[in-house]
């Protein structure tokens, strides 16, 4: 929208939408039947991934509370990293032979991302593809909500979930506010059996979903900025104490919220947001099939030495309110500089490749590169990210820079 | 919730639900209509306070875009600060007759509690004030939502409203989940005529609104703690911004959207709330009719010194992060009192008062004290507050600290 001229600023107007109520806690779970009855689900798909959801003991007591609140259900496993479009439409089959009305994910981002894919479908008449190939705009769709057990991707409550179709290994995010969960049950005590490496790529990609918003020319919205900064600091730091202690519940539950805050838009009220990162580390996970967290620690220092001076002010505000770095007034790009080496310490202390080299354990050829740059801009067509609009040369120099 | 025994921590468990859509910008009332008829409005009553709406220009303005977009309506004016409920019943007869089934608020917190008020009532065979008594539970209600022109009370996304009852002149808040609003629309433009005392005073209580919030024993939560501290120091930087230049819409909008998140629950989850100050206040303006956000700036000083013993690291963590006190490691009461002394200096800063002299210009006196403390104590049988539970004496005690 166009600014009257007498405006002092070019603030960016915003919508926020965040509807998904949010059960934190140790008994969290209990509440499952009448959470889902209070949304208006009578059967439920109960959706999860692997084993793990099962040797936990999760799957069972969900079922068990759906069973004795009064809920009918069936269950859909097999949901893996990455999830598959073609289980979403197994899903959106079983929906409709059973009069399911309600979907229910069990699990992380990824069972989260296919049970929102399922919902789409069921009440469409054509492909759900569609959707992510923007064909299509839904009208409707399934209530969904999540028992989340691994804090990450944030979609609990964001508005997006990310598809991999296999037939031509193509991977589409599509986002639709219709997509906010109706719930969240939240319990960091499900959290604690995470592994180190999954616990640290979970954070580096929560701290990601807000830096992708926080690197940005839109230095007016100082509310979303100090929200923002707020946030990270508190992840960067919770994230040692549960490394050190897994069970340790009170940084549990500061990850897990924060995972849900840094990606359910609060950190981008008012500001563009740019997902080069993320967009650049899509081809690295696609080719190398490494976790999309590590992925992102090995691009993103180098994708911030390539653009830092698009707006350095806000590198430096990094460096100091982030990164505990001493301002050099003197010398801002001296400063801006030692912030982004400060988050290279911080991502090897947690256990995060900062360089290709490191992320997969050889070096990285200069076909392998061309590959990911001609993905990454369609085919020589396409640009990504806002800070700095990059080109496909942009994204060539940047992987091999970061290659280690 | 009890806790297993192996947990490290007593962390409270917690719910977050704020689903209001907000629209925010300075075209953000052209949505009005688009925004009743997605949330099911198709004949709405626009409801409003006194003079201002239509001197500026806004009340005309929404009528047209509803009368544009297809959506039928009438008005009712009159909302007074410290709405009434003869008024509120007004309403509910006027929305009954005309087949209401939306309600649209176009003002401030007074104006929206006026409007949750009738929204109860409607639906309700019984007297809408039995909800305010605890006497019953609403099992529905009409939709609520605003276009917001005074930020301070938060109602735009909260689910709380206050009304007073003038056949005894009882005032009595009432919270349910159900009264969030649909949407709120909010341009910072449409703020820059609030004079300096009522904008201060607006700051003064959505900083309250956090601080009751931020005051607890809970020490747990700190992504809450954080966020808060970043809410804090946020707005009371911006005051002065626009205490200099009343039209500088950058800052108008951190106050605005921070009075919003500053009281729609963001900044409560996994803390105990306290809300001392805020019923030691209730008497206050009660028997002097002072503006509220001024009436908190004259006890809370007092209520702090009074209490700061409970969690004392706490006051020095408020002194440190939020007032920019040098942390006297040595001496933390020394430190947690200079934290006071601060905000004692904003206060004044901003043109507050720090006392209740300086709020009603004249000595009060004991018996007033003593009356208002019947009256905060319902009779010497309640008591208020959580970080300290206060008694009848400590109401007392803390009113006669703040007599100045």
């Amino acid at each position: 929208m166009q600014k009257p001229l007498l405006s002092n600023t070019d603030m960016k107007d915003f919508n926020y939408y965040a509807p998904t109520e949010v059960v934190f806690g140790e008994q969290a779970e209990e509440q499952v039947a009448a959470l889902v009855k209070k949304y208006g689900g009578t059967k439920v798909l109960v959706h999860y991934g692997g084993q793990s959801a099962k040797r936990s003991g999760l799957l069972d007591k969900i079922c068990d509370l759906l069973r004795e609140g009064g809920v009918t259900y069936v269950t859909l496993g097999g949901v893996v990293p990455n999830p598959r479009l073609s289980l979403a439409q197994k899903g959106i089959e079983l929906c409709r032979q059973e009069g399911i009305d309600f979907i229910l994910a069990v699990g992380g981002g990824s069972v989260i991302d296919s049970a929102k894919c399922i919902a789409y479908g069921v009440p469409y008449e054509g492909n759900v593809w569609d959707f992510y190939l923007g064909k299509a705009e839904p009208k409707q769709m399934l209530p969904v909500a999540s028992v989340l057990t691994i804090p990450a991707a944030g979609s609990e409550m964001s508005e997006s979930s990310v598809i991999t179709n296999e037939d031509g290994d193509v991977k589409l995010g599509y986002s639709n506010n219709l997509s906010r969960p109706k719930f969240a049950i939240m319990n960091p005590r499900r959290t604690m059996t995470l592994p180190p490496y999954q616990t640290a790529a979970g954070v580096t990609d929560m701290m990601m979903h807000t830096m992708e918003r926080y690197f940005t020319k839109d230095d007016d919205m100082d509310f979303t900025t100090d929200l923002a900064e707020a946030s990270l600091r508190n992840i960067k730091n919770a994230v040692f104490a549960v490394l050190k202690n897994p069970e340790d519940y009170r940084y549990r539950a500061q990850i897990m919220w924060g995972g849900s805050l840094m990606h359910n838009g609060l950190t981008g009220c008012g500001v563009s947001d740019d997902w080069a990162t993320h967009q650049l580390e899509h081809e690295l996970s696609g080719m190398f099939d490494v976790t999309h967290g590590a992925g992102l620690a090995a691009i993103w220092p180098s994708w911030a030495r390539y653009v830092m001076h698009e707006n350095l002010s806000r590198f430096v505000r990094f460096a100091v309110n982030v990164m505990d770095v001493p301002n050099d007034f003197t010398d801002p790009e001296g400063t801006a500089l030692k912030g982004i080496e400060a988050m290279e310490r911080f991502y090897h202390a947690i256990g995060m490749p900062i360089n290709i080299k490191e992320l997969i354990g050889k070096d990285i050829s200069d076909e392998e590169i061309k590959e990911m740059t001609r993905k990454c801009s369609r085919d020589y067509t396409a640009t990504c990210g806002c800070l700095k609009v990059l080109k496909a040369e942009d994204m060539e120099t940047i992987y091999k820079m970061a290659r280690g």
